[in-house]
C-alpha cells in the first residue's frame, strides 16, 4: 500500500479502497482522540497555507480547523483576487513563493486542472479543496467515511443521488469513488441534469435511473441530496414544474427504509425541509463533523 | 451563583452584580497573569471561530488576542457576505456547520436577535460581539470594569453619559448594567438623541437630564463620551448649532473634577481632542486594553 | 552595537554593517533550527498584529510564518479599507488600540511616512512592510543577505540594478544598503526610469550607467531584476522599443558570467523568462526563503 506521506492529493480516484482504509482507520482515531483531549500536539512544528482564489468558509474552516487540532499552524490567504499577487503572477510563482513558508499548501481555485499545475510546480504537498470542474476529493471521503460509519458499507448499501447530478464535482468524485464497492447506485435527476456520460462510463457498479425519489426510495440504504438550481433551467415554468420533486421532507420520506440517512454537501437552501433537522436520519451535520476528522487523518499522514 | 461555565453570552442582562464580581475577579488575575507571562497555557486544546458578517477589526482583534492570550487557537471568518456560505443559507445552517469545528463562536451580525437566533441552534456557546441595534455585552463589561478598576466604583458614583444617547446599544447596555448599582446618571444629549424610554424604564437609579456638559460636569466622577453623527441630524445647521456642545477637550473640562476618568467605546472621531490623549485623566485606552482582560476572563469561564 | 530589542524599523538606513551582521547571524541560526525543527519556541507567549492597509499577501505570509515558526501568535488584518476603524479614525488611534492586544505590529500602509507615524504613537515596536513610496526596509535586509549567502559578499562584488530604477522603493533601500559596503553598482533603465537623484546622491560607492544589459553582463556577479511597466511610458511605442531590453532570459545570459546569481523582488511576470527557473544562477526563490529566516531573526531581535 502506498503511502500518503508526502503525496498531492489531487482526485479522488488516488484513494483505492486500501488507502481509504488507511485513512479512515486514522480518521477513526482522531475523533476518539478529540473526544478526549480537543486537540492534539502531533504537528506542532507544521505550517499550512490555506490558498483560497475563491471563498469557501465551510471549507477553509474546515481544513483551519483539522490543522489546529492537530496542533499545527495556519496561515489563511483569502484575498488573493485583490492582492498584488495576483496582478499577472502565474499560479505558479505564487505557489513558488509560499512553498518558502509552508509545510503544506490547501488550494481553492476556479479552474479544473489548476491543483495539477500547483502540485507540479510545488516540492511541498498540494491539497485539492476544489478546482472549479474538476474535483474536490475530500468532499468526496468524508462523504464516503459518513456511508461507512453509519451504514457500516459502504458494501451491499443501496445509494440514492438526488438533484442536480450534471454539474457539481462533488457528486460526480463520489460515485467514482463508490465504484470500488459492491453498491448499487440510483440516480434521481431532471432530466437535463442526469449524470454526465464520462462520469457514468467510469462506474463498474450497477447503476438504476429513475424518474422520482418515489419509485428510488424503497430501495434507498442512503440519501445523497444535491441543490436543483433554478439558474440551471432556460425557463422558469419548467424549473416549477421540477422542483417539488426534488425536496427531502418527512412528508416525502414517509415510504423511506427506517434507517435510512440523508446527506448533503452543504450549503442546502430548500431542498432539504429544516424539519428534517430534529430526524435521527438526517445525517449531514454529522458529515460535517466527520470531514474535521478525515481532514486531521489526511493531513497527519500527508505530513507524517 | 449561576457558573458561566457552557453559557452563552447574549445580553448585558444576564451579568447580575454577582456574576460581574466572578468575572472581574477573572480578569483582575488575567491582567496579572499576561503582565508577568504575555500568555497563559490555559486553553490550548480549545478553537474559538471569530464569525463577523460585518467587519469589526477592533471587537474581532481584541477576541482574538484574548482567546491567543489564552494558548487557545482561533479562526477568523470576515468574508461572510462574499461567501457561498451567504448564498442563500440560513445563519442557522452556518452556526450548526461551523460549531463541528469549534468550542465556542464569537458572532458579530447586523441583525438584531441575530445571537439570541444563533444559540438555540447551537450546541456550543455563542458569545454575542454585537448584533445590530441590539446588543454588545462584553462592551458594556469592560466599560463596567474600567470604571470599577479606576475609580473603585460603581457604587456612590456619578456618571454622566454624553453625546448620542438614542442610538447606540453599547451607552444602553451600559446604562442597564449601572442600574443594579447605587448610582447617579446624568444625561446629556442633543434634545432628538436623547435615551430612548424604553430603556429609561429599565433604569432603578436616579436620573438627571442635562441641556450641557457644563451643568453636568462639577458632579461628575465617570464622563462617558460617544459620538453625535451628523447623519442624525435632517439639517446640517442643527448639527452645527450643537455640535460644539459634545466635544471634550482641556478647554471644556476646566471645571471638571480632578479625578475625573473620561471613557468612550471608540472609535473616536472628533468628539474628544486628541490633545486629551496625554491627560491622566483620558482612560480610554486603558478601556481598551480592560477589553482583553474581560474577554479573556470570559473564554475562560465558559470554556472552564 | 545597538542592540535591535524593543526597536522600530522603519528604514533601510538604521541597518549600519554591524546591525546587519548580528541580524545575518541570526537569520542563519534561523536557518538551521527550521531545518532541523520546522518550527522552534521562542516566541510562545506573544502576539503579532499583522496590519494591513493595502493587501500584500507575500508580505504578511513571510511575516506570519516567521512568527508561527518562532513560536509566537499571529493576528492579521487585512479588511481594514472596509472596517468602522478605517470610517474616520486616525491611524495613530487604531494603532494605540492594537497594541493594547499586542506585543508588535507589522504595518503596510499606502501613505509614505505612516510608519514613522505609527512607530510615535505606539508603546510596542512598529515593524514597516511597506508604506508607499517611502521604505520596505525588510525586503531590502533579505536583498543583502541573500547576496551575501549565495556570493560570499557583498565586499568586491559588482552588483546590476536592472528595470525601472526610478519608482520602486526596494531598489531604493537596496541600493542604499549596499552603499555601506565595497560595491560597484552598475544602473540599467530606460532613460526615463534612471534612478532619482535624491537616491544617487546618498550612495558613496562606484556607479556606472549602462544604456543595455549587455555591456553591464561581463562585469555581474549579481543580477537584481524589476518590472518596467507599460504603465510608466506615455506612449505604446516607447514601451515597445525598450521592452525585449529588460527581459532575463537564457538567451539573454548567454555572456553573463557562470557565477552570477539573478535575484528579483517577485511577484514577476514576463521580464524573468519562466525557462531561467531551472538554472541554478536564478536565486529568486531562496531569495524568498530567506525573507523567512531574516524575519525570524529581525522579530526575535525586536521582542528578545
Amino acid at each position: 500500500m502506498k503511502s500518503l506521506a508526502g503525496q498531492d492529493v489531487l482526485t479522488a480516484g488516488q484513494f483505492k479502497p486500501s488507502v481509504c482504509e488507511q485513512l479512515f482507520k486514522e480518521a477513526r482515531a482522531m475523533r476518539t482522540l478529540v473526544d478526549e483531549h480537543g486537540s492534539l500536539d502531533r504537528l506542532g512544528s507544521r505550517v499550512l497555507i490555506n490558498l483560497f482564489y475563491e471563498p469557501s468558509t465551510r471549507t477553509s474552516a474546515s481544513f483551519a480547523a483539522a490543522m489546529l487540532r492537530l496542533g499545527g499552524k495556519v496561515f489563511p490567504i483569502n484575498e488573493i483576487k485583490t492582492s498584488s499577487v495576483a496582478k499577472g503572477e502565474t499560479l505558479e510563482d505564487t505557489i513558488k513563493t509560499l512553498e518558502q513558508y509552508a509545510d503544506v499548501i490547501v488550494l481553492r481555485h476556479p479552474e479544473a486542472g489548476s491543483a495539477q499545475r500547483a502540485a507540479a510546480a510545488a516540492d511541498i504537498p498540494i491539497i485539492n479543496a476544489g478546482d472549479g470542474a474538476g474535483e474536490h476529493p475530500t468532499q468526496a471521503l468524508l462523504d464516503l467515511f459518513t456511508i461507512i460509519e453509519e451504514k457500516g458499507g459502504p458494501d451491499g448499501l443501496s445509494i440514492t443521488l438526488l438533484g442536480d447530478l450534471k454539474h457539481g464535482r462533488t457528486v460526480h468524485s463520489l460515485a467514482r469513488l463508490l465504484s470500488n464497492y459492491d453498491v448499487r447506485l440510483n440516480l434521481v435527476s431532471p432530466k437535463t441534469l442526469g449524470l454526465p456520460k464520462a462520469v457514468r462510463d467510469d462506474l463498474s457498479v450497477s447503476v438504476t435511473e429513475h424518474d422520482s425519489l418515489e419509485s428510488a426510495l424503497p430501495d434507498t440504504d442512503v440519501l445523497y441530496v444535491t441543490r436543483v438550481q433554478r439558474e440551471r433551467f432556460a425557463k422558469k415554468a419548467d424549473y416549477d414544474k421540477v422542483k417539488g420533486s426534488y425536496v427531502v421532507s418527512p412528508e416525502s420520506l414517509v415510504k423511506a427504509k427506517d434507517d435510512l440517512i440523508v446527506l448533503h454537501p452543504l450549503p442546502r437552501v430548500d431542498e432539504i425541509d429544516a424539519r428534517m433537522d430534529a430526524d435521527p436520519r438526517a445525517a449531514y451535520f454529522r458529515e460535517v463533523r466527520n470531514g474535521l476528522y478525515v481532514r486531521m487523518a489526511l493531513l497527519a499522514l500527508v505530513l507524517g
